[in-house]
Formats: structure tokens, sequence, C-alpha cells
């Protein structure tokens, strides 16, 4: 039993060693690392060119569809007099119609089921009645909130007309289907429409062009009431294979794609091999660790704890397994994007890169048969539960924190408009961010809020920065220092020890 | 005695398990994190709704009443010129009188008692006297200051005029009323009117509308003579309940009301439970304590030390005790917010973010009832003796260099104007902000200030983040160390120690 | 000698527990601190309304002789073009001749012995001879320095001219006294003139308004000749009486400032005070130091070392006595500023500044003597000679990442532009400041630099913050654990010692 | 052999003692570190001058022929409307030919062989054929690239023509060489063209001005057919010696070079001595060792190990020559630079700078001789091997971070665009970046992607900042603990140790 236990803790140096076992399995994981990192690579170029080309679109709509975007400070912009409100309206519904001869990319308008040009759809919503009389404080509402759209023609030629003169035609097919803008009563209008394009420059890297519909609608929002109406353009892409396409090189295009598709193929297999090996062990493990115990109640009487039986469960086996199967899925993914099944380029992305974390992560594993290289893991290991318990205690602080800073800053301070932003501001303030411009936004606020402000900014960056960060360090110095001490093989005396892999179950 | 005293500083489950005393006080505790957290997140949501219509309001008027406001940096702004002067005023009257025309959302002039509408105030400040003439270098002055007013009314036609005009037209306004702006005596113009509005918004939450007055003033500030007039637009907001209301779903909005008050007053209920039972205890505390010291006095004739008797009295329900209080005045204030009887939203979110801030410290209390996870609590507890006196020594270095800041970098550092900003930026400093920014901004200013400000920043940061926050981290290591030391359950023995509960009265 | 040794060391409260002896010291020191503050305070309010009434004249100017400052983003600016040169000259010159009918403060022209207005000078900095020929790449050229100037009077209307029409003006001017502008010659353009103005706010605090003379320099620098232009103001102020004054309340202020004086008065008799007692306490300290060492020689025949003599010399009583020789200095500066015999603001803050510094940090003298609050004293004095040998060996390595950074980085990003710059920002770098802005900015200079870059700032960086520091930090750390031996009084056991005041000696 | 060993583990200082042999090495030393500073500073004040004069040119070259540069907020600018496309291209052209009118410097246009003035070149890039027709989401393309080029030459006038007559010439221009802008084939268009102008100022330093021929080309890229064509400017600086110069003080400017040369001939032999003592010394070492080893071996019957042998080799010795060869390179580069044969500036600045940054290093050796001086020296020598292990298993997770950011977070987040940026932002991250602006980055770009930043970010910040960066410290503490415990020498017993110049070999 006892050489049995030694052989299971062995290195796989020491196993080549001792009984000429070859490491496949090393083999098989340096293989796999240079694999799924060019994977990443290949994908990745890939990626960014797909998201540029959405990114760059929208940005072009932004440019083509509001007026003076150029100079916004902001993705949002609000307007404050009614005679900029309808010069924007008008401004968009006048390019859309002007298009071709405006934009640099070829847009094309969607197309209804009779081959009619489709058209741009104007919405507005508004409560169903209601009188407002601020002078006499006095105003009669009924909250149901209803919408009236209307449609213009691409066809239409609002060419010529002036600012001045598209107002008036826009008034004029608002009274049509009796659509009067009653601002007090207006909550938002939507200027929506459908635009193609075909993304073209992929063919430069042998991959087949995509067809692109763009659903776009540029927002009036009224709903706060305020004399600020905030005007934004969203815009949503749908990725899909063109029907007809004709490319002089489609030979070499649709080689490249499977050359691709075989390679992505190799990496699963490598991740299945992994993946199976893996498992084997960590079954042999339990298995193992079922005898061992029962020749351990066997001899010594004595029951093996949890945690005893938890040592012959590797962590780093588990880490790989579940890097494979995230290789393996997020393969999956990118066969079918590249076949044009699927588009969901976003999870391809975050399934590949999260497996590449963890497939690096576990070259330290190996790192660590190397004596002495694997103080880092011992000692984040050996820290763990005391660091967990820890962060409990100082995440409830934090939480403590982040509820009042955003109810009681939240309305004056942009940083902590919402409970996700005030954590993510509370905890760059402790890494050390920009804090003065913190401290400063709150200037002019009103003076209780500004005290508020400075004793909830001075306490929370005391107790995190100086009492609990300094808790941490001496926590984990603490760690280091038992690490060590129960390790033989110091920093100044080289040799080293034979038990040292021990110490890894411990 | 001895078992009194064990069972007195036994946790909850322990009390349970030897006596199968119920830990009521901890199901309160539960609750009432869950329910203090849900009013705390209720109010959030509808504050912010509050605060940001106000804002956004202000910012209309920003937007409405001064120039270009789109353009500037700052909400002050500054004019050199005579002409841009004159401008900026016939703006902002012009604006006031075509007001119903310009703005998006509806606002209500203010009349008088006679049912007149109420004009706008244009009031100047100015020296009783006083001529200047800087190339004779010579001046009389009377340093007495004299206000002088006119008014406005929306009803004169400012309408159609071009700026040049409005500008004459203004000139002969102030003739009339011999109101000449001799510039070298003018001190500052005060443009203020007061709109009405109404926040129809909340409707759509099932709130009755408020109606607010703003009370909205624009100063031109010249109290310098530097030839430099500051712009400024400051708004107040006076939020009161409408005379005649009308909403067509008003029951469910009365419902909604009473539901929301019902919930609060439960909240109400139960902090007000929690309150007593944590005095209840606290007195019995007190109680014991006496008991105990007359007990010890008696067989030990040994009178117990202050610090002795402290430790009967538990610091987490004075915690408590101070929380309940807390949410109790916080509810209180928002039932008033709910009925219209009061508009103090600040005050009700700093009560409310104050108490969830304790509650959720509070639960630390009973995570350390679990070994191991007070290590946190008894090394902040144990070190914060020596962390005060450490930091009022540090305090007064750092007053002394708030104080030099100040009065030698201020005229020439914005980060250093006033004395808290001062205290704000050197905290920073500390804390890692922007330190080139803060480093080059005292360029050019002449070489003096420039050496001394040089020599100012390196030896505070040198001296405050190198030996002061090192002291600060071998303060807490030392600590932690002692405390771990005392404490019998280490990081890598795990055996949980049947003392560890007293460690906590120490 | 035992007794008087002893009595030596005893603090205040001690010795007049053992002698009866009052703390006068003490006292005195109580009520400077009081007294330097306040007119600290009372100083830094009055610069700050001289520096600022300054700032904003300059920045007046700034708007009034540059063209377009406001859409600036800089203090200096650049032109590009002949045109654009022409048109910020032309405007200049233009604003100067009609400065009464357009800014807000009144400025009065400089008037020459004769009582005629004193002209503006154009002058142009040219070198003697030379032709370029870029096309045949030949060139001649005599590096001596030439200047030529023309006087402009405010008296030519230069008003109804058009920017186009001013540009011919200006050439003619130009022609008349030989000016032309040969571009390739000329290396700079200055417009030269002064204006006089009143600081009048100062009134309002019964302060005499002083009267002001501002040298105003405006620069076209084409020092470079590589096409731009650079253009900037300059100004410089003249503080003085005022020839003819005539206050109301001149009473009023005159009693105003004799009371300051007396103020100034007390506050230097006081530190006059002071002084005595701490140089007296100082000789006093040598001669028994002396004593001491012919007692210690006698008896133990063994001479004393220079540091045992060190220990009898108080370092806080220098640090007293170079405060109050600051106060002392900075109280006549503020004296002579209040009778209008100077104007050298910054020297008064920076001795009264300094000065206060040190007397906050004094405080911690009398703190010290409370046991366990000179922790970080003793700590702090323990530490600074390896401090300074650290620093010694850490600084001749920053000091070769200074040249290097300078040198190589230099022409390429702006934080490294001169030596003390590249100080401060490789200061600001281990300190936490925005690194990735620092990164970024040698993008796109060639690939050669962007590589030194990276591997320049990856080194410094990872150098200096974790081994340096963590040098650091386990250095000052190392000397606390000593400290806190040495000292009975741990943060644990809170007995206090009654040897503690001898290790303030060691 | 002992006192041998002795002597050669000496300083300078008890060598001279010793045997009286004076420190000669010493003194070469110290007269290099000021030679090469020296050098340094002259060099950096001259590159200066050279990379200032092309960075302000360049920045000329933007502003001339780009139009509107001034309110870009980047180098890179986009264009969104055919109308902007021509307008902008019409004026890159139209300022070429009006140039001389325009620029404030010299340029003089190339002329080709005939004598003729070298005509501006237009090329545009295109795929061969393709139509697109994305209403029915159908194309044809050829993705084959084709070039065609037209030339305009200064001589035509384009002079008076508005933007929009100018629009047409060009039109016009493309139309005769058949080279319409069909947008949607249409990659990229190429405006290039060369410029000489001559840098004068270096005639102030007694340097001969160099001749600049700068290669412009304005780059309009439509290579993503987003609608959105990116415009840029680069330049190709190349610099040689006029061929027709005429300097008045020409034997001066001759004079001035060939003292500079002399000093750069004397530092390089300073250099060649401190590099031929430095190789002796490290033979001698070597010479020493092997003959050690065979005394050791002889006497003690022991091997000596490598660790041992390595002793002898003194590693200052190694860097001081490193730090010769590259002053003597950087020495041959500059006067290579003078004498006019080479214009590689950033070679030799970044070898003097390496250089000069070696040179200060190497003090620390001298310094170390002094007793305490060595500790920082020590701990980071003692702790290089931990660290460089630790640094392997830290980087190994970086690594897998950076991959998994730049892939998913990439095409959303700017600071993680390219595999250099992201490791760039995750290095700054560590050290306090500004990390607020990092999280709010990526919000609004679908919610997975934000959902991963938000685990990404907070998972990464805290695992380096917390762990990691705290076990760096703990492994630095007690190093410097240990290297405290070995050498005598500690911070509060004072007195020197005999032996501590063994540690150093150790």
């Amino acid at each position: 039993m006892r050489s049995k236990l030694r052989f299971f803790f062995m290195s796989p140096c020491e196993k080549f060693r001792a009984r000429g076992r070859k490491p496949w399995k090393l083999g098989v994981q340096i293989l796999k690392i240079v694999m799924v990192t060019l994977q990443l690579m290949l994908f990745g170029l890939s990626n960014q060119q797909v998201v540029t080309f959405q990114e760059e679109s929208i940005d072009s709509f932004r440019h083509l569809f509001l007026k003076d975007y150029g100079s916004w400070n902001d993705e949002t912009f609000s307007v404050y007099t009614q005679k900029d409100l309808y010069e924007y309206m008008a401004f968009t519904l006048n390019q859309y119609v002007q298009l071709p001869c405006l934009s640099l990319a070829k847009y094309g308008y969607l197309s209804d089921n009779n081959g009619f040009v489709a058209p741009l759809n104007v919405c507005k919503s508004f409560y169903k009645a209601g009188t407002v009389d601020p002078s006499n404080e006095s105003f009669t509402i009924n909250a149901v909130i209803k919408k009236a759209c209307v449609d213009v023609f691409p066809l239409i030629p609002l060419n010529g007309t002036s600012i001045d003169e598209t107002k008036n035609v826009l008034v004029t097919l608002f009274d049509k289907v009796n659509l009067t803008l009653d601002l007090y009563r207006l909550i938002s209008v939507e200027i929506s429409f459908r635009l193609k394009t075909i993304n073209l420059q992929t063919v430069r890297n042998n991959e087949m062009p995509d067809c692109y519909l763009f659903s776009i609608s540029v927002t009036f929002d009224n709903k706060a009431h305020s004399g600020k109406v905030k005007i934004g353009l969203d815009s949503d892409a749908k990725i899909g294979e063109c029907r007809a396409t004709n490319v002089a090189n489609s030979s070499l295009v649709q080689k490249s794609t499977r050359y691709m598709m075989v390679f992505d193929g190799f990496v699963m297999t490598l991740c299945a091999v992994s993946f199976l090996l893996c498992t084997r062990s960590l079954i042999r493990s339990l298995k193992f660790s079922q005898e061992f115990v029962k020749f351990y109640t066997f001899h010594y009487n004595n029951p093996v704890s949890w945690a005893g039986r938890m040592e012959f469960v590797n962590g780093w086996y588990i880490l790989i397994t579940i890097s494979d199967i995230f290789t393996i899925i997020g393969s999956i993914v990118k066969i079918a994007i590249e076949s044009k099944r699927a588009t969901s380029y976003d999870i391809c992305s975050i399934f590949l890169g999260t497996s590449t974390l963890l497939v690096w992560v576990g070259v330290i594993k190996y790192m660590s048969y190397f004596k002495m290289y694997n103080i880092l893991v011992l000692t984040m290991r050996a820290a763990l539960p005391s660091v967990i318990r820890f962060c409990c205690c100082a995440g409830m602080i934090y939480l403590g924190y982040c509820f009042c800073g955003w109810v009681v800053l939240g309305p004056y301070h942009p940083k902590f408009r919402t409970l996700d932003m005030a954590s993510e501001c509370l905890f760059s303030l402790i890494n050390g961010d920009d804090m003065f411009a913190t401290f400063t936004e709150i200037n002019g606020k009103g003076y209780l809020v500004w005290l508020f402000s400075q004793v909830y900014l001075y306490t929370f960056i005391s107790l995190f920065i100086y009492m609990i960060l300094s808790v941490f360090i001496a926590l984990i110095t603490e760690t280091y220092e038992c690490i060590k001490v129960h390790q033989p093989t110091s920093v100044l005396s080289m040799q080293p020890s034979a038990h040292s892999s021990h110490l890894f179950l411990y």
C-alpha cells in the first residue's frame, strides 16, 4: 500500500524514472496549450473584424441620422426647445429619404412582400388624456399609455426643402393622422426603420461575405416631462447568409473554410482525449481513495476524515476537465459560425476565452512538480479558507456601504447611479482610482449631502485601504511564513526536500 | 456563578443546545435585514426619480435662459466684453418673455395677488458713489452697497427684436429707472423669477404628481472688478401638493400609497421590537455586571477594573440600537413624504442609508459566532487603540500640511483652493490619485512657488505613502499575529477552540 | 547626578508633580499654535484675493487680446497659415486701440513723460541676413539676431476696418519702417504694452485698494521655423500704492489695518518668547551634557560617544526654534505688506505656511509625553538611518532611469520632456498614477522607441513597486517590531512602562 | 591561500590600507559617471531639437493638408457622407497647389530629373470587379485588388474655385483616367507628395543646418466598407546634408563640431580603459577561481560546486563591461551623426541612455563597500530566485487573463484592442490605474459581455492586488528578515561586522 501511495503522488518525471511510464498526459496537455491558444487567436482576429464592422456601422448610422452628432459629447444628447426637437426629427426623416445620395456604404432599403420599398415608422406614445395648467396647480391625467404611428415612404421627396419647410411637412404629416405632438402628454417618439448591407471585407480573408440587416430606431424620450428630451439611436444587427453570391475565387474560400473546420475538429479531438484521460484519473483516484479508506480503517481502526479523502481528488484534473468541456463547446459554436449556421460570436468568444484562461492556469500544475515553484499555489491554497471567511465579513461592510452610497449619493453622483455602479466605484476607490474627482463631484448639491459624502468617503477609504487591506496582507504573510516553516526548502538553503510533494496534500 | 457566566457568553446556537432557548432575537434580526434593505431599495427608486426631475429641470433652465450653455465647459461661465455682457442679459430676458413658445415642458408663470402675471426682476448692486481713473492712479469710493431693481413683464413683446435692438431696449429700460450699468461701480446684476411646473411621471408608479415652484436667479457677478463677469444660474425647488388634481385611476394611487405606509409601519414595528430586545439585553448585562462585580469582590477581594466591566456591555447591541432608532426616524420621515406632509428626501435617505449600513455591519455579529469568522473583527478591535493613537500623531502632520498647502498653493492650484479641498487632495494623493496632474498644475506660476510645491509634494507623498502607511501595515500585522497566537485556531490546524468566544471579551 | 539626569528627561507633567514647576513653556506653545494658525488663516484669505485678482486680470487680457481664446485648449496656441498669423496680430492691435469700449474693467493707458498716451510696441527679431531655397537644398544665413520695432498709438482709429483691411494697414505699417515679415528669417514678433488698473474689491474688507501696473506682451514665436508659430500672452503685475485716494470710510480702513498690525506684533512677541525659552533650554542641555561628560569620564573612565552626547540635544527644540524664526520673518513681511511697503505675498505665504507646518508637527512632542503615543515617532526615528541608506541606493537606480527616460522618451512623450518632469512622472508612476495613458502615449512613434518604452516602463514599475516598495515595508515592519519588543508597553498589555521615556533617547 | 582569498574580497579602501594599492579603478569609474552623464545631457538637448522639429513639421502638415484638423479630437478622423469625402480630398489638393502662399515655413516642391516640378499623386485601390445590391442580398465580387493613379501638378491653378467647383474638377480628373470612385468597390485613396525644408534653428547652437525631405501621404481608408472612411496623414522624414550652404560664422560652427568630437573621443577612451580594467579583473577572477578549486580539491578532497565558483565572478564587473560597450557604440553613432554621416538619433539615444542607466546602477557597487548600504542589493539578490519562480507562476495566470481579455473584451473595449494593449491595461490595473473608467467602458455592449467583463475584472483585480501582491510582500519581508539575521549589523546595534563582506558571496 505504501509504495502504491508513494507512486500515486509522484510527478510524471518521477513516474518515468521509477517505472518507465511515458508522460502521455503531459504531452497531450502541452500540445493542447499550443493548439487552444492558436485557435483562440485565429478566432479573435476574425471576431474582431465582425464586431468592428457592426460598431462602425452603428457609428455611421449615428452620424447619418442624428443631427450634429459629431459635436455630441456622449451617445445620448438632449434638446431643450421645441424648435430643436422638430429640427432633429426632420433631419432624421430627411436623411433616411436621401440615404443613397449621402452614405459612403451601400445600404439597401427593405422591401415588403409586394416588392414596394418599406416605409420608415414614426410612432409616438402619450397619455390617453390630460390637461396640465401649472399656473393654477391643476391637472387632469389618464395614465393609460396610447401609441400612434405614421409611415414615411422614401419615395416622397423631402429633398429640396429647408429645415423650416420640413417642419411644416412634418406637422402636416402628424395632422393627417391626428398625431399632434401635445408635449405635455407626449411620452416618447420613436423613428424606426431597417437597412440591409453586406460586409464585403471578409472576402480578403477568404471567408464568404455575410448579409446584415440593421433594425435602427431613433428615440426622442420625454418620459420625465422635465423640459429635456433625450435623443438616442439604437441599432440591432441580424447576420445571415446572402441569397445570391458570386465570388471570383469561391473555391479558395471554400477550401479555407474547410481547413479551418478540420483544425477545429483536431482541437476538439485533443480536448476529448485530454478529457477522457483526466476523468479516468479522477475515477481512479476515487477508487484508490476508497481502497485506502478500507486499508486505513482496517489497520489503524480510525475513520479517514472528509478532508483526508479529498486529498486523493486532484483539483487540477477538475480544472482541466472544465477547460476541456469549454473548449469543445466553443469549438462547436465556432464550426457553426464558420458554416454560417450560427452568429453567436460573443458566446463562442466567452467559451474559448475562458477555456484558454483555464488552460494557462493549468500550466502551473506542471510547474509545481519542480520543487519551489509551487510556493504561490501552496500559499494561496492554504490561505483560501481564511481569505474566504475574511471576505465574508469584509463583504458585509462593503455591501452596507454599497446600499448606503447608492440611496444617498446615487441621485447626485453619476458614479453611484445604480447599485452595480456604486459597487464598481467603491471597488475602484479601494484600488486607488481617481479619488479627488469622486470627492468634488458632490460639491454644490446641498450641504447635508456634501457633509454625508465627506464622512462616507473618508470612513470607507480609511477603513478599507488601511484596516482591511492591512489585515489581508497580515493574513497572507502569516500563511506564507507557516508554509515556509513546514517546507524545508527555504529561500536560502537550497536543498530539495524529499517530502515536499506531500505538502501539496495538505 | 460560573455556569451563569458561561451561559452569558454563549452564542444563540449554543444557548439553544444548552437550554433549548429558541433564538428569537436572531430571527427578528434576519427578518429586519431583509425588510430594511427592501424598504431602502423602494425608497431609493422613488427618491432617484424626484431628484432626477429636479436636476433635469435645472438643466433645462440653464439651457433655456443662458446663452450658448451647451458649449460651456462648466456650470459657471465668464464674459469679458461689454457687448457679450449685454447680449447674455438680453438673451435671458428674451427667453423668459417667450418661454411658452420655447420650452418642451409646460412651465407656468406665477401670478400675483391681483391675478396679474408676476414680472421678472432685474436687480443691480453697486457702490454708492465712486469714480475710478487708473491712468492717474486716483479713485473716490464709497463702499456702501446699494441695490436698484426694475421689473420686466412677460407681456412686453421683445419677440421679433434682434440682439442689437434688444440691447437698446434694455438700455432704455435701465435708463427709465435710472439704472445705468456703470461697470466700475457695479458689483452684480441678478435676474430672478419664479416658474411652476408639475412632475407628471410619478403617476406611472401610482404616486400622486407633485407641484413644483422653482425660484430661478441668473447672476452676473462683477465683485472682483477684474474685467471678468461670471454668469451662473441657481434654482431652488419647493415641492407641494397640487391644488386641483384629477387622476383617472385615483383609487389605485391611493391604494398603493396605503400599502406602502403599511409596509413602513411593519418595518417600524420590527425595529421597535428589535430595539426593545436589545435594550433589555443591555440592561440585563449591566445588572449582571453589577452582580458579577459583587461576587468577584467578595470572593477574590479584588476590585473589577473599568475595562473588565465593559466586557459585559456588548458593543453589537449598541450598534443595533442605533440602527433601529435611525430606521424608525427614517420610516417616519418616509411616511410623512408619502402623505405629502414633508419633502425632505435627503434627510430620509441619510437616515435609511445609515441604518442599512449599520444593519449589514451588524450581520458580522452573527458570523462571529461561527469560529474563525471573527478574525477581522478581533484584529480591528485589538488594533483600535493603537490605530487611534497613531492617527492622532499622523493627523497633526497631516493638518500641518493642509494649512501650509492651502495658504501657499491655494491661490495657484485649484485642488488647494479651500481647506477642505486641500484635505481631500492630500488624502487622495496618499491613496494613489492622479499625481502627475497635481504636480504639473503649478508650472509657470513663478519659480519660488514651483520650487516650494516640489518640496511640499515630494516630502508629503514620501512621508505618508512610504513611512506612515508602512508603519500602519506593521502595526496591523503585529496585532494580527498577536491575536493568532492567543487564538488556538490557526489557519493550518483546524480544530475549533473551546475558549475562542472568550477572546471576544477581551 | 542621577536625580539631575532623571529630572532632565522628565515630561512637563512629571516636573510639575516632582518639583511644582509650572509648565510655562507648554502654555506658550499652546497659545502659539492657536495664534499662528489664526494669523495664517487671516493672511491666507487676504492673499487669495490678491492672487485671484491677478489671475483673473491675466485671464481677461487673454480673452481681450488673443483671438478666439475661448476655444483654445491650452494657454499657448499655434497658427499654421500666413493669413491666420496676420489676423491674430491685427486682432491684438485692434483690441488695444478699442480697449475702453470693450473691457468690463476700467483699464488706463500709461502716459509718457509729456503726458501723451504711451504707444503699443511691435518688435520683431530676425536673422541679420539669409536666403533659403529648400528646392535646391541651398541657403545663406547670418545667425546674428537683429531687432526692429514700431509703435502703434491708440489714437489711430483702426476701428471700423475689417480683418482684411487691418492686414493691409499692418503691412503698410511694417513697410513704413522697413519691417517686412520675411517669414524664413523671422524669429519672433512681440507686441507689448502696459495697462493700469485698481483692485477695488479690497475696500469691502476694510483694506486700502492697490494700484496695479500690468506689463503685457503677446509673443508670436517662430524660433523653430517648422511652419508652426506659437502665440502666447504673458503679463507681469506690479502692485503699488495709488497716488490720489479718497475712501468714504477711510478711518475704518486705517483702524482695521492698525488692529491687524497689533495682532501680528503679538504673534511675533509670542514667537520671540518661545524662541528665547527654547534656546535657553538648548544652551542648558549643552552645558549639562558637558557636565555629564566630565562626571562620566571621571567615574567610569570611559569617554562618552558623540551619539551619547547628542542624546542631550532635544531635536524638538531645534524644530520649534526654526518655526519661531520663520514665523517672525513671515510676520515682518506681512506687516510690510499691510503698510504697503512690500508686495511679496509669495515669500510671506511660504514663511508663514512652513512655520505653521512645523508648529503642528511640534504638537507631537507633547503627545509623546503620554505613553504609547510616540510609537510613530520612535519607529520613524529608529528607521531613519536605514531609510536614508536605503534611499541612497534606490535613488541611484531612480536617477539612472530619469536620465535614460528623459533622453530616449523625452522627445516623443510630453511627460518626459524635461528632467524634472521625467522625475515627477516616474515618481507618480510608482505611486499609482495613470499608467495606461503613459504607456499608450508612445504608440506610433517608431517601433524601436515603442519597444524601448515597453521594456523601460515594465522594468521600472515592477522593480520599484514590487521589489523596492516591498523591501521598504519589510524594513519598517522590522524596525517597528524591534521597537515594540524593547518597549514594554505592547498593544495588548496596557501597563505603562517606567522607562519608556529613555527609549526616546535611543 | 587564505590571505590571498581575504585580499580578493577586500574593498578598494581596505586594499589601499592593506598594501597601499591606489584605487585607480574607482577613480576611472567616478570620472566616467560624470563624463557619461554630461555626454548624455549634451546629446539629449540636441536630439530633442531634431525630434521636435520633425514633430512640429508633421503637425504643420496636418493643419495645412487636412480640413478642420484643429477641431479633430484625434490623429485620425472619419467622414460619413459622400459630400464630406469629396470636400476633404479637394481641400488637400487645393492646399498643395497653393502651398507657397499659405505655409509659414518655406517648403520646396521636389523637382524631377528634367527640372519640372514633381506632381502630387492620387492613387486609389479597388476590387477588380463587383456589384453590390444589399436590397436583394446579392453581390458579385472579384477580390483581386487593383490600383490606379493620377498626377496633379501644382501648376494647375485650382486657386479661385469654391468647394463645389473643386469637387467637379476632381470628378473630371478621375473621369479623364477612368478613375470614378465606385464607393462599393473602393478600398482606399492615397494622396502622396514630397516636400523639402531646412531646419535652420540649429545654426544658433553652432551646428550646421540639415536639409529634410518629407514624404507625406494622406490616406482615405474605406477597407471596412462600413460607411465610415478614415482620414489620416503620415509623414516620413529623411535627413541629409544640404548641397549649397553659406553660413556667416562657419568657422565657429566647424570648431564647435570638432570640440564635441574630441569630447566624445575622450569619453570613448575612458570607457575603453574601464572596459580593459574590468575584463582584466574578470579574467583574473576566473584564473584565481581555478587555482582555488585546485587548492580546495587537494586539501578538502571535495569538489567545489558551480555556485561556489560563481562567487569569484563579480556581477558588477559584467554590468560595467556592458555599460562600457554601450557607451562606446553610442559615442561612435554620435560622432557619425555630428559628422553628418548618419541620422539614427533614436539608436544613439537608446545606447547612451541605457549605458547611463547602467553606470548609475553601478554606483551601488561602491556604496556597498560601506557597510549597511548593501541591504537593498543583498535582499534583492537573495530574493531573486524566489521572485523569478514566483513570477513564472503568476505570469501564467497573467497570460491567461491577457488572452481571454483580448478575445472577449477586445472588440468592445479600446483598452483590450490588441494583445500588448490588453497586457498594458491589466498591468496598469494592478498598479492602481483608472479602474472605474475601465469598468464603465463596457456598458451597453450587450448583457453577456457586460456580465463577463464584471466577473473578469473583479476576479483579476482581487486575485492580483490582494493575493499575489500580498504573497510578494510576504516573500520579500521573509528574505529581508533572513538577511538581517545573518548580517550582524542590525538596524539598532550599529557595530560593523568583520565578516559582512562574505555575505555578498553568498
